[in-house]
C-alpha cells in the first residue's frame, strides 16, 4: 500500500492464530522484509563489524543514534562526509532515532518543557538543546531512510500526571516534527507513549495516527517493566495502530520478547543485546545463552552453536573463542558479535518463513521451549 | 634447492646492484614468495583481523609467539584444538618463535643457565621452565611450518663477556633443539646472535651454519640500536649465511628498515608496527605516517591513503576513521590495522616486482625519498 512520501509497505501474509504478519517495506536504500531486526550502530558503527559482514549475515537495515552522532562527530560533519550511508559504508536502509530516549537515559541535568529539552552532553558537559525542529534537522543531515519524531519517554515514571504530560507533549512534538520536515525521501515515524496505562496508550495512538505517518513505534518499553507488562501493553496498543503501516517496538529485545511481540503484530525491532553480549563473551543460541569464559569450553572443538551457518561457527571453536576472551583479544568480541547478530537475523528469517508457511504458532511454542523461556 | 626436511627454497632472481633477491619458499601449508612480511599474531590472532581479511590483503604467512601461547591457553590446549592452523582458522604457513626473546623482554626474574631459562609468567607469576627441548616440544604442539631454535637474545647488553656467553649458549641450544626435534614437517631455523660485534656475529653464523638448517635468522636487532648500527650488522652478517637458505630478520621493522634490509639480502620480516600503530590511530602511507586523531581530518572525505587498494581505503574516509577513534569504537583499530597490514604487504609485493624487473635500486631510492627516510 502506498504511504505518504512515496514509501510503500505491503502486508504479504497474516498468521491465522495470532497477529503475526509478514511484510515488505520499500525504502530509498532497499527493501526490508518484516518482521525485521535492526542491529544497533549507536555511533555510526555496529560495534566491531564491517558493513560487508553485517550484510553477509542477513542485515537489511541498521539503526544509528541521533543523540550520539549530534554530539560526536556532529551532524554537520556527518553531512560533510556524505551522510550516514556514505560515511558508514552501508548502502542499505538506516533508521535513526530522535535522541529523545538518550536524553532521559544518558544526558545530565536534562530540563524538559513543551519547547524541547536542554541538557548537558555526557561527553564534554556542553549545554545542548534538542527541540522537535532540531531533531528533524539533525536527522535530515544524517540522512537515514526512516527518522523518528522527538518524544518524551514516559518509562521512567508511573506517576499518572507525568505520563499525561508525556503523552500530550509527544503528540505536540510529533506535529512540530512533521511540520519541520523538509526532505521527502525519509519516512517519519511517531512514537506511542503512555507507560502501562491502557487509556493513555490509546489516547497517544489515536492522536498520533491523525498525523497519517508512514509508520508507528511503541516506545517506553524494555526499560524495567516485566515481560508480562510489556506484552500487556502490546496487547492493547498494537490494535490501535493502522494495519497498513509498519509497527516498530523500540529497544526490544531478547529472542523470547521478539517472538511474543511478533505474535502481537510488531514488524520491527532493535536491540544492543547481540553486540553487547558478544563483547561480554555471552553467546545467543537456540537453547539459551552460552558463557564462553567458562572453563568447560577450554578444550572444546565444538562451534559456538552447532549447525549455525555464520562465519564464526563455520570456522572457529568454542575453545579458541574462550582463549581470545581470556587473552583480551579484539577478535573475541568481533567473532561473537558476528555470531550473535547472525543469530538474531536468522531468528527473524525463521519467523518470516514460519508466518509465510502458516506454522507460526508451532514455531513460537517450539522456539520458546528450546530457549527455556 | 632442496633443503633438509624436504622443504625447498629457490632463489628466482638477484638484484644486480645490491644483495636483494627474489625467492620462493615452499612449506607444508603453501608457498611464500620472498622478500616476505609476516603479520604478527602474538596470541594466535593478528589483532582485530580475521584470517580471510589477512588473506585478502595478501598475507602469505603469519607469526605467532610461543611464549604467549605456552602460557595461555597452553600448547597442549592448542594441540587439542587441532594445532595453531586449525585453531586460528589460518590454513597457510605459520612461523612460531622460540619464546627466547620474550623471556628477556616480558618474563619476570628470568634465570638463564646453559640448561635453559627459568622465569615467572607475566600473566600469573607462575614459575615456568623453558629449555631448548621444551621450546621444540611446545612448537611441535603448536604445529607451525617454521619453528625457531631457542636462543639467548644478546641485545640487552654491550658487555663483551656476556655477548660471548650468549653466542656460545645460542649454538649449544640450537644443537639441542635440532636433536630434540621429532616432526619432519617443520622447518627449524637458528638465530645468529653477537650484538654489534662483527667477530661474534661471524662466530655465531659459522657455528650455526654447521648444523645445516633450512633457514637462518638474524636476532638481537631492532631493540634499541640505531638504524645504521642495524644495517652495519647486516652488512657483515648476511654474507656469512648460506645463499640457498632463507634469511629472516627478526622483529624488523619500519618500511625504511625493510627496504634497506632487503638490499642486504634479507628474505623474511615480522613486526608488530602495522597492527600496533593501527590501534593507535597512526596510518602507514608511502609518504610517511598519518595521525588520524588530528583535527585536520575531521571533515576529510579522502581515504587514509589515496590510491591504496585495501578495503579500508576503498570504502571509508579519514573523517569517518577519525570519528571512530575519537568515539573509541573498535572499528577504528580494525580498519586501520587492515590498511597498515595491507600497506606492508603491498610494499613487499612492490619490492618483489622491482627485483624481478631489475629496477630495485630505483625503487629503493624513490621509496625512501617518499617516506622521508
Amino acid at each position: 500500500m502506498a504511504m505518504p512520501g512515496g514509501f510503500s509497505f505491503r502486508v504479504l501474509g497474516q498468521d491465522a492464530a495470532s497477529s503475526a504478519r509478514l511484510g515488505q517495506f520499500c525504502l530509498p536504500h532497499g527493501v526490508v522484509h518484516t518482521p525485521a531486526f535492526m542491529p544497533v550502530g549507536t555511533q555510526g558503527t555496529v560495534k566491531g563489524l564491517l558493513p560487508q559482514q553485517l550484510r553477509e549475515v542477513g542485515a537489511q537495515i541498521v539503526l544509528a543514534n541521533t543523540y550520539h552522532l549530534m554530539l560526536r562527530p556532529g551532524s554537520d560533519t556527518v553531512a560533510t562526509l556524505g551522510g550516514l550511508h556514505r560515511m558508514m559504508g552501508w548502502d542499505w536502509p538506516i533508521l535513526t532515532d530522535s535522541g529523545g530516549f538518550q536524553i532521559f537515559s544518558l544526558a545530565e541535568r536534562a530540563q524538559i518543557s513543551d519547547a524541547g529539552a536542554i541538557f548537558r552532553s555526557h561527553i564534554d558537559g556542553a549545554s545542548v538543546e534538542l527541540t522537535p525542529e532540531r531533531a528533524i534537522r539533525v536527522q535530515e543531515d544524517l540522512g537515514a531512510d526512516i527518522i523518528m519524531c522527538l518524544d518524551e519517554c514516559s518509562a521512567q515514571t508511573t506517576d499518572h500526571a507525568k505520563l499525561v504530560t508525556a503523552v500530550r507533549r509527544t503528540t505536540l512534538w510529533a506535529e512540530r516534527c512533521l511540520a519541520a520536515k523538509r526532505r521527502s525521501d525519509q519516512a517519519l515515524f511517531a512514537v506511542v507513549q503512555g507507560g502501562v496505562e491502557p487509556e493513555l496508550r490509546a489516547e497517544s495512538a489515536a492522536s498520533l495516527c491523525k498525523l497519517d505517518l508512514p509508520g508507528y513505534a511503541v516506545g517506553g518499553l524494555s526499560v524495567g517493566e516485566s515481560h508480562h507488562e510489556m506484552l500487556s501493553v502490546l496487547d492493547h496498543t498494537v490494535a490501535l495502530l493502522p494495519e497498513d503501516r509498519p509497527r516498530y517496538l523500540m529497544g526490544v529485545g531478547r529472542p523470547q520478547d521478539i517472538i511474543e511481540a511478533v505474535a502481537r503484530g510488531i514488524d520491527m525491532f532493535d536491540c544492543v543485546l547481540p553486540t553487547r553480549n558478544g563483547r561480554n563473551a555471552t553467546a545467543f543460541t537456540a537453547t539459551g545463552p552460552v558463557r564462553l569464559r567458562n572453563a568447560e569450553h577450554q578444550r572444546s572443538t565444538e562451534p559456538v552453536e552447532p549447525g549455525c551457518p555464520c562465519p564464526t561457527c563455520g570456522q572457529f571453536s568454542r575453545g579458541y573463542l574462550r582463549h581470545l576472551f581470556m587473552a583480551d583479544e579484539m577478535l573475541g568480541p568481533i567473532l561473537l558479535s558476528l555470531h550473535n547478530v547472525s543469530f538474531f537475523l536468522r531468528l527473524m528469517a525463521e519467523i518470516r518463513q514460519a508466518i509465510a508457511e502458516q506454522r507460526f504458532a508451532a514455531f513460537r511454542s517450539d522456539a520458546l521451549a528450546r530457549l527455556g523461556a
